[in-house]
């Protein structure tokens, strides 16, 4: 019998999925199963984007341009140059999802064994990807003390070597909701220059940022255009996590250029996406502005609860619609399983994300949890007041 | 400014639309150009699979399961298990395209550095998505005089070494429209099982099978169950090429386990997809039949015409689409894009594909082109016309 890749083997579980199996279990016992271990909003995708699916008028399902169709990325450029990003058609490569867009900027600008640095915790598929591409991820640790703000360019400037080739910032952050200021861009800024690096922005949250605070991004800065490339997606802003419709956006055009024969490789992003995409950049602001104050409401209700728990801290973030809390545990691995396994209150219980899978250097994160605020405010107050007795009765409670 | 990795360098550009320029370029100077070189047919959808789109009743786009839905999976089974594959729902991972089929089949299964055997001319793409896994590519030549049926197993016994890891087959293939026969894929059998190999089967085209000749694939043989993977996608079945839905099959539960691995960094598979290729399962056979009708009219049309002209030599092939004949001229690359640059007849001309770009032997197919039968008679007797007098007025005529 043929085995595995040594790869196959070295690929990383998802964090966010690995304890499904004691969800499943929880639920086939009865019990109810609040879900703040995944990003999966409960908002609803916009009608104009709904209606542009149902309204489908072609009899071929054909492949599009492999850069994806010069209609949907000539309306992208509307939505990003109302942002200020000042680009053209040309500096769009639509992706297979954010997914795609990260995989393929490492395959086109990093050699294997090169290293990207990255601010963690970090979306933990980086750590997926950059294996299926070979690429070393050297961590840098930011401190749930300040809310996770950028570390010191310092640190940054002792970890990079003859092979640092990139950073990667996610912003507003996913998993700690931590919104970079113009100031940390700056200096960002300064150092890519310096060492001639790419800059990496995975702007998937952008739309979301709370009590009016402004999202800057590398886009916005003079100078870097050679350095950045942007990797979105239309999952978070229109609620279409299925639809698995991304871009990368660079005006660098070697990049570009080399980037696009990894696209045609694949052939084709989706074609009923982008004609859904396309309609999606019509999107009313009403939409956006209900959208932004319900999340604030949710994160108010949520980072307010945690922090009335005796021995629980979270910081309050700026952007996206998730917090790291530090908690009174031995384990968060242990504690987020035990939820699920062997606690109920009332027969209810919550699934959360050990933060240990969004950190690659080893024992970080041990007491700290993700929760994503994508519940309305009655569940959420319902899981935290499971989460409250849960802390009490856990018998790896450190303090 | 900081440059592109070596992969961005080396990746393959696809040799199926890298004469687009030149094909642009004629239509802007008024040519009419038939579209020989790719493989978007102008069938239609079907209904039951556009409806589906129509007739979305979700709010939330939302993420799936990353394996795929289980009612996409267990319905698939139906139609696998009426070709006789015995599956179930574990079996199945619903993909990103039958690209990404092949880009989680090759990091699941073949070592960095390790070896896949493919006959050549082989499906040009296997070149970019091994050159993005690092996998060495072993090419084994096959014949157009007789029809490029399966290389002797022993030229195949020559190519195996300790790094050998895999064989493909594309069945029926493209580009050349061989249909494997049992015996063959029997030899294939013992081959893979005297050397522990896996046998990825890309069966794109299973429906495209004529003059009443049977498909066979290697989930029929016994025994080869923990050596198999299929390869599939909905794209040619349905002519549904831009909905980027395909899947990976095996029983082999180590790979399927570890195959989720790469399918959970990246997610989830479309929703909107999964709900048309659900519907899609329904198609009624009468869809088929007329399709596989009109495909053997064309190809009946295109190797009659093809062989009529002097001095080229066309197999009549017993699958997909395609053909690839070989012409009395110098090289292909040359003739196709003169094909496009230099000639018109009555201002038409044809876009098709050198078969240099499916051959990984340097030097060979250079007397070879592919064509893609997806245009309707009178298109291909128009796009015959234009060769037949292209090919007199060739300039790099050998005979």
């Amino acid at each position: 019998m043929p085995h595995i890749s040594e790869k196959g083997v070295q690929m990383p579980a998802s964090p966010i999925r690995k304890l499904t199996p004691y969800a499943d279990q929880a639920k086939k016992e009865g019990k109810k199963v609040y879900h703040l271990n995944i990003g999966q909003p409960d908002i609803a995708t916009p009608e104009v984007m709904l209606n542009a699916i149902k309204n489908i008028d072609f009899n071929v399902w054909a492949y599009t341009a492999s850069e994806g169709t010069l209609s949907y990325r000539t309306k992208l450029t509307e939505y990003y140059n109302k942002l200020g990003y000042n680009i053209t058609p040309e500096d769009i490569l639509v992706t297979l999802g954010g997914s795609e867009a990260i995989t393929i900027a490492m395959q086109t600008c990093v050699n294997e064994g090169d290293e990207i640095i990255i601010p963690e915790p970090f979306y933990a598929n980086y750590n997926g990807f950059a294996c299926m591409s070979n690429v070393v991820v050297k961590p840098i640790l930011s401190y749930i003390e300040n809310g996770f703000a950028l570390p010191a360019i310092e640190e940054f400037e002792k970890l990079i070597t003859a092979k640092t080739k990139a950073i990667i910032i996610c912003n507003p952050n996913n998993p700690t909701g931590y919104l970079y200021s113009k100031e940390e861009l700056d200096e960002l800024k300064q150092l890519c220059l310096k060492y001639d690096l790419f800059l990496f922005s995975d702007e998937a949250y952008r739309e979301f940022c709370y009590d009016g605070r402004e999202f800057i991004s590398p886009m916005h800065l003079d100078g870097l255009d050679e350095n950045v490339v942007v990797l979105d997606t239309v999952s978070k802003r229109y609620s279409a996590c299925g639809a698995r419709l991304g871009c990368m956006i660079t005006k660098n055009k070697e990049v570009i250029k080399s980037a696009l024969k990894f696209a045609q490789a694949r052939l084709s992003p989706g074609l009923v996406e982008q004609i859904a995409g396309t309609a999606a950049v019509d999107t009313p602001d009403s939409y956006f502005e209900e959208v932004n104050k319900e999340y604030t409401l949710r994160r108010d209700t949520l980072v307010s609860r945690l922090n009335a728990i005796e021995g629980v801290f979270c910081p309050n973030p700026g952007g996206a619609f998730y917090v790291v809390a530090k908690f009174p545990i031995d384990d968060a691995d242990a504690f987020c399983q035990w939820m699920l396994e062997s606690f109920d209150h009332n027969g209810e219980t919550v699934m959360m994300a050990p933060a240990t899978g969004f950190y690659s250097s080893p024992g970080s994160g041990k007491n700290e949890v993700r929760m994503a605020y994508v519940l309305n405010t009655e569940d959420l107050n319902k899981s935290m007041d499971c989460l409250t007795i849960a802390l009490q009765q856990y018998p790896g409670r450190t303090v």
